[in-house]
């Protein structure tokens, strides 16, 4: 199993926008901690196990599907989200409970993750209607919900597109005592990385592999690290 | 802490029908293992108090609060429903955030409940809206989402007031590996205290100790005991 709580820096692959063999390969060895395979359009189980088919890593391949019944088995995990602050149940326990219901699913597999979606005007705040004007309390009262009453095993801030609110970070992580934060948005090289690795216990950096590419993404490692004082 | 997945039998007493403490304390040696204050209306601090300080047990007496915001720290846990069948978010998670946001919540007090609310004429039913509708297989989907990916110790199948389709409480005792499968809902006697038992994990009685009395509750202890051929 996989192993989230020891993760300081993940790299999120889009399946929709592609991503050559070579840069999976260079992305593998860039100082990442895993690679997530997940994204919220156009993710089908063609284009998941196709990417998936590409990496030969040392570090933990896993599949983050926006809506579990596009998951596929392949892969070292699934990623589950349930968005704690969506404007109905769909996204927090009803896709799930489809999902259940229709296939034989492998619990052991499953690393649940609560996200908080902050950004209205991501793909995932737009699908799920998310109140992403939220307090940094408010934001907290989710983390603490998802830690203390549903045991998840992640914690995950999610700003998509934009660098988030430090102060959301900061509050979410102190209500947090179990789960593992994350933190994703806007990641786009050194020093962004190293001031959101000041509050979450993990960055995701998703847009600027795709965008800038795998120098950008050592870049965020870098930061990272210094800010951890590695 | 106190273990749920101990409990073969249950005692619901409801704070605002009110228990004089002779009664409780026939209820405390009745045979049950646990003694649960909680209701869906009409359920105040005050009221608690007087109820939990009336009782001088050996078994466990727990609090579950319908709305969280109500919760005292007295008893020996907090059970935490979580309805996860309701139609909106606020009884899934909502009033939940809004508790950690506003009160300094000692999770290690608390025991999560997912909670499958099956009778729609019930006070809970009529409160969260809950789509009392499901298939077997639907609400054997949620169980699973409550063990599976929410760690919930707790999953509570909910008739309330009525007996329950045997056929669903069967579904979400096969789906669940880890949480304790609670049943409640019209157990008055040793008749359906067995045929519930055969299903479920741990029998809730809660009308039949207020309109039959303690000697009703005995009986329910004996149908839970001979189903389990103890």
């Amino acid at each position: 199993m996989v192993e989230p709580a020891d993760w300081r820096h993940v790299t999120k692959v889009d399946p929709d926008k592609g991503m050559s063999e070579e840069k999976m390969r260079d992305i593998a060895v860039s100082g990442t901690d895993a690679v997530v395979v997940g994204g919220t359009q156009g993710v089908t189980r063609e284009k998941v196990l196709s990417l998936l088919s590409s990496v030969d890593a040392d570090v933990p391949v896993v599949v983050e599907p926006s809506n579990p019944a596009s998951a596929v088995g392949a892969g070292d995990a699934l990623l589950v989200p349930t968005v704690l602050n969506a404007d109905t149940v769909d996204w927090v326990v009803g896709i799930h409970k489809e999902w259940a219901r229709t296939e034989d699913v492998d619990w052991s597999r499953v690393v649940g993750e609560g996200y908080i979606v902050m950004n209205p005007d991501s793909a995932v705040g737009r699908l799920t209607g998310a109140d992403t004007s939220l307090s940094p309390q408010e934001a907290a009262g989710y983390a603490e919900v998802a830690d203390g009453l549903f045991d998840l095993p992640v914690v995950y801030v999610e700003y998509s597109g934009t660098f988030g609110d430090t102060e959301v970070i900061e509050a979410v992580a102190d209500a947090v005592d179990d789960a593992t934060v994350f933190y994703g948005g806007g990641v786009d090289g050194y020093d962004r990385a190293k001031e959101a690795a000041r509050y979450a216990d993990c960055i995701v950096v998703g847009d600027a592999v795709h965008e800038k590419g795998v120098d950008a993404l050592r870049e965020t490692v870098r930061g990272v690290d210094d800010a951890r004082g590695v």
